[in-house]
């Protein structure tokens, strides 16, 4: 049995109003006149009062990205290729947003130093350079993308990140006053990515006792700010940004499960976000994680969110086959969920009436 | 307000026997024919079926340390000093021990590449280079010195770590296996430190969010293997290598408190352990954390621990003085305890009475 060997970002600065700090810390990682690229997520484009605190200087280039829809590999290469082409090479990418911001962020870097398309490195250990200096700064929390060593990208023959112990961040920076704004279903939705995950996680076979230690605390944070307690105030998002890194930590030694697999092909096929996604197909698993699904429901009804129905209406036995490919194309999390024998349980016509229902 | 930026270790592996990947974690970070130096534990000296298990290749070199005493400068300067006689330079430093055998590991790393001796590296941010590649793979758990950023080292003036960005391990190998055999009284004292400095740092005034939910982990974690279960196994070494990992993390964002303080002067002069000492005054501070004091005397008592007392008998004015000179030059230790007006709550006279009743 082989150990995975875990790399872990480099910086981490966490507290209110660090954010303010980012020049500083970017100072010393700046490449004589190269720029530094700022991607920041398109809901910010209004934002004055925030965009004004960002600390360009000299050359840096800030890019709104365009994430109404989760990151392709035809919109890293087009953001990569043109810096490349108008720099040369920048001093680093600083993703500024949710977890597709972080996602792409991180891809950026890797493709300003790997030739070709990130389509080409989509899978396990495929990247070859390190890629530039990165920065991941999250304005929601919950995905765990700030921690993560993927970047989960939708290609042209699959939604599947460029994982490798080059994705992480050099740099992260957790301000939880960063969240405070977030429009309420977002956050309950990237919030409930990371209850979710936390679930797969301590209920999958890959657990040990490293992965334990961080799914249960972000379990535990997740419970008391979207169960226990009755407002959300700064404390809350002080808690939701822990419980994101935690739960992002936990998947060091262990894996989602069914709610994700199911999920991808949704959002393969129909471009369902992914918060949204895992609580569709989440909302649907008592099979599988029965008291995580009660006290999910419990969850919904206390933020009153009415999670999507009917969405996989009237498709075709094509499209049918298309999300169930994606799904299986997902062993690791099949294994972890349902243990080494996954495929006798879950069959491709189990796996169709579950997507009928959602 | 500054936030601190906190460095992270660059990779960790967990699990039960992860030391067998030793070899291969090594394989690229060698640097041609320079050596890779191990630095063991002298309790390992006549330990053969753990020593045949290291992977020495090459001009490797398999150094036994000392630490009968916690490190002191002069030793980390005379090891440094001959492996540059020797090698001008090597591979890696790899510390296999206890806390001391971590400090010792990181220290030689670094002054590996930094000029002149350690003691002028004593205090924070001192050190100019980065040290050689290190690796800390602990066979004693509590004291989270795998994790932190600093050395504890005894000087000619002072016991101060080499607090530095360039401090932190490479890489950590944390391997249940490797704590089994520990001597019950060791690994009480130890895993005491993890939990008196999760009882410091979760009720001193410099905590946030971040060091909360690691403290909090490390502390319910204690609790479940020195208090709830009725016997060592596998499980309570699991637990007992994430508490300490867990508890040193917390330390990014906070800081040890009365215990430490205290400790660090009598380790200074009677050359104390750290694990012991910590326990000796902690038995003592019902004042400053009375449910954690009564918690460790339950501990004590189910692990039949003979807490050393009247160490301090006979001695006089002036070794008095310099104990309290050395606990008082800690003063972000005081302030993180008592607040910034701690020197108005612990005087001079008071920390005397104290150190007379230990």
């Amino acid at each position: 049995m082989k150990f995975r060997n875990f790399k872990m970002i480099g910086y981490v600065i966490y507290g209110r109003g660090s954010f303010n700090q980012l020049d500083e810390i970017l100072a010393p990682n700046r490449k004589g006149e190269a720029p530094v690229v700022f991607l920041v997520d398109h809901f910010f484009r209004d934002k004055e009062a925030f965009v004004s605190r960002i600390p360009l200087r000299g050359k840096d280039e800030l890019i709104f990205a365009d994430v109404t829809n989760e990151p392709k590999t035809k919109y890293v290469d087009e953001i990569a290729g043109r810096l490349k082409a108008a720099f040369g090479s920048v001093s680093g990418i600083i993703g500024i947003g949710g977890g597709s911001t972080m996602d792409l962020a991180k891809a950026v870097s890797l493709m300003m130093t790997n030739p070709g398309s990130s389509a080409d490195y989509q899978g396990w250990d495929l990247v070859k350079h390190p890629g530039v200096y990165k920065v991941g700064i999250p304005t929601l929390s919950g995905t765990g993308a700030e921690v993560s060593r993927t970047t989960v990208l939708t290609g042209p023959a699959k939604k599947l990140g460029m994982n490798s112990d080059f994705t992480p961040f050099d740099q992260i920076v957790l301000d939880p006053e960063l969240i405070k704004n977030a429009p309420v279903n977002q956050r309950f939705y990237t919030g409930m990515d990371c209850y979710i995950h936390c679930i797969e996680s301590l209920e999958g076979t890959y657990l040990n006792a490293f992965s334990k230690s961080y799914g249960e605390k972000a379990l535990e944070l997740c419970r008391e700010i979207f169960l226990e307690k009755d407002n959300w105030d700064d404390d809350s998002d002080d808690k939701l940004m822990m419980a994101s890194y935690a739960g992002g930590m936990s998947i060091a030694y262990s894996q989602v499960g069914v709610a994700h697999a199911v999920s991808y092909g949704l959002s393969y096929l129909l471009g369902t976000k992914h918060g949204v996604g895992n609580c569709i197909v989440f909302d649907h698993l008592e099979e599988f994680y029965p008291t995580g699904v009660k006290e999910f429901k419990k969850m919904t009804e206390k933020y009153q969110v009415a999670i999507p129905q009917n969405i996989t209406k009237g498709l075709t036995d094509e499209q049918f086959d298309a999300m169930i490919n994606v799904a299986f194309g997902l062993a690791p999390l099949w294994e972890n969920a349902l243990g080494k024998d996954w495929q006798k349980i879950m069959t491709r016509e189990k796996l169709r009436t579950l997507y009928e229902k959602l």
